[in-house]
């Protein structure tokens, strides 16, 4: 009966364990196996003049990489891996592998990743990446929780879809039967509906869409969206909910993936809560003051300006009281000051994580905003219909799963945050 | 500061409250509404004698389905829904409702189900069509707590890719840049590969995507999957594991979400583990003795069939020992018998829930099958690279969510169990 490796402990009579032959030591008499397993590494030793035929032939047949199986009485050796090796009785080859390998999994000779990500299930295999995909894992599942005990339905929106979001071209079309279709950029417009719908709290885990055509480090073509929507409640309310679940999300890793940290290197501080908010017209001025390109009150953020802002922030926090002109027609603008509006940016000092705003609920000043971003209003029809049969005042955002990912572990390229990215150049693996 | 209505019982003092008008009396002395939050309703009367004149006017102008803040003091009155009204010091029309509504919201009128998609936003309001969601939303939770629990990882795996699953036809194309890519069908060929990767245990909740071009009751061309792959485990191993996930979501559903049961009438039994093992072979005799039309050993279950043998087994149950030829290329066949594989299909007496199996995992092997498909190796090089790599044996399958949701809540059509279907005629909303 098989047994993770990190069940096989010094203590332990017997034990047969399934792995990957992680290092091959061959001294003559005596032959060192590292097998690694999910959980863990365990050392083994063929002694020449001790072992059986069959465990000759696999000890001198198997490669590096090969899954094996091993069994036999283990003893503790305080110079072995966890202190204790395996006596092997059995040593079997399940499954061999290959030579030489595309990619070293001990990284002895480092990859480029474009390498690393041709043979992507070869790179995983490396302890330090895999660790960036349990820690993903582990954030996912404390998503669900977090929001689940707070009362939210988890919902499933389409991804195929007739129109676009944010009414923009960077959009993939597909053939769908007969009909002219895209793949959704975002849950937005379909979250909102569920606010008419009466579900009051709704998340969704899932995969957005988009067709940018700018290749760099921080941008995907697929990436997952972690979007929230609100009832009943404001830019303020869902700007503590997400500073809120992000807090959580570094807590439970913290919590619950000590070993993978240690594998990664990263020491995980905790963000504290509240995080500071900057009205937009300050971070400009910090950003001008900061930065040599001109800079001036009504501009989107260059990367230049977010890295000012970022480095002077020294955290997260949000930017709020943005101009209504750079946000989506959706967002609600102030009452008493129109030109500005209720959205806000979450950033980290790297980069920005989430958008999110109050949402503008009446429908004939959601019809104006579309028009004053002209945007045709007939083709979001669809969307708009809602908004005419009693529609709730409501707030939400969107995070990005793997800039979250990338800033919370230290990350240089998006890329190493998804198992199987999808950029301008890559449809393969 | 507004509460759930739930949270108003009798013994409140006071309550503010927001939510739809679900319903209006009007008696000339006094109207009755019911107003209606995702939580529960409550009434509130307006005493014309009594009332402010603020109150009096937006009782006079409100519609049904028109979203509005109520306040006052709370009495005990055993009439009432709940045993409890507000007496509205405040009545405050926050979004109003156009009329008429396109859609019956207290079901008088039944509507047919292309009326309800097309305003699917009020369609939901219904609590009867709420309930499927929020049980919808709790199986989602269920199965990654149960999965979680079990040391699992969930995965995300590109929805964009450059080849077919299982090689067939059945694929939306995408213009992707310069290149054509397509949706995937399934996450099969990534989850195998992230046991190449050593992951062990994985799963993924997201959605699949199949150009099928079939119009019923029971197909979906946008659908979610809820896909586990398991190393070092065989066919058995991973049946046990999706009857006891499958007993988990029942018991889970009946334990969170009693009321929306009631709403739906559904009085839930969770299905007895284990599920019998109904070898093909016998399934077809089955079949054969039941059904009118030819069926004989090798071919695939008609709707009719698996009619009949659901009829037969009453409950929950295995397919198991399919023959080899109408399995996917993956499919281990038996050793003994390479005619027949360690494929299995899980079926509720009504249709098929999920198809699973024990992999291949031997490079030439699965070449072989390959070929003996018809299909080309060389179209599925980026797949068949990890198994020369050190592949672990695994198992592992793909169950439907809206099946699932549909027999567990015994609903007609397949597109009750999906906020925004998508089938070969409707991809708006």
């Amino acid at each position: 009966m098989r047994v993770p490796i990190s069940e096989v402990t010094p203590e332990t009579e017997r034990a047969e364990v399934m792995g990957w032959v992680h290092e091959i030591r061959d001294l003559g008499g005596l032959t060192f196996f590292l097998i690694r397993d999910r959980t863990g590494i365990v050392q083994t030793t063929v002694v020449k003049k001790k072992a059986s035929e069959a465990v000759l032939q696999a000890a001198k047949d198997v490669s590096r990489e090969s899954v094996v199986r091993v069994a036999g009485p283990v003893k503790a050796i305080a110079k072995a891996p966890g202190g204790r090796e395996i006596t092997p009785e059995t040593f079997e080859i399940v499954s061999p592998c290959a030579t030489p390998l595309p990619l070293d999994v001990v990284e002895k000779v480092p990859a480029d990743l474009d390498t690393r990500l041709d043979a992507r299930f070869l790179d995983v295999r490396k302890p330090r990446v895999a660790a960036i995909f349990k820690i993903r894992s582990t954030v996912t599942t404390a998503t669900y929780e977090f929001l689940s005990q707070r009362g939210f339905y988890n919902i499933a929106t389409p991804k195929v879809v007739a129109a676009a979001t944010e009414g923009g071209t960077e959009l993939f079309p597909i053939a769908y039967f007969e009909k002219e279709a895209f793949l959704n950029q975002s849950p937005q417009l379909y979250k909102q509906m569920m606010m008419a719908g009466g579900f009051e709290k709704v998340f969704e885990v899932g995969p957005i869409f988009r067709a940018e055509e700018h290749n760099t480090v921080r941008h995907l073509n697929e990436a997952t969206s972690i979007d929230v929507e609100v009832s009943f409640a404001d830019d303020r309310d869902v700007m503590v909910l997400l500073e809120d679940l992000v807090a959580h999300m570094y807590a439970t890793v913290a919590d619950r993936c000590a070993d993978a940290l240690t594998d990664l290197g990263v020491e995980l501080e905790v963000p504290k809560t509240p995080f500071p908010r900057l009205p937009y017209a300050e971070a400009i001025e910090i950003a001008a003051a900061r930065i040599d390109e001109p800079i001036k009150y009504g501009d989107d953020l260059s990367t230049a300006a977010e890295k000012a802002i970022g480095e002077e922030m020294g955290q997260h926090y949000f930017i709020t009281d943005w101009p209504t002109a750079i946000k989506p027609y959706y967002a609600m603008p102030y009452e008493d000051d129109p030109s500005i509006c209720k959205a806000f940016d979450m950033m980290h000092p790297r980069m920005e994580l989430s958008s999110g705003a109050q949402r503008i609920h009446q429908h004939d000043l959601l019809v104006e905003q579309i028009k004053a971003k002209g945007l045709s209003p007939e083709s979001f029809e669809f969307y708009l219909r809602p908004f005419k049969y009693g529609m709730p005042p409501h707030a939400g955002w969107g995070m990005g799963m793997e800039r979250l990912i990338m800033t919370m572990l230290g990350l240089k390229n998006i890329r190493e945050a998804v198992l199987f990215p999808r950029d301008r150049h890559r449809v393969v693996p």
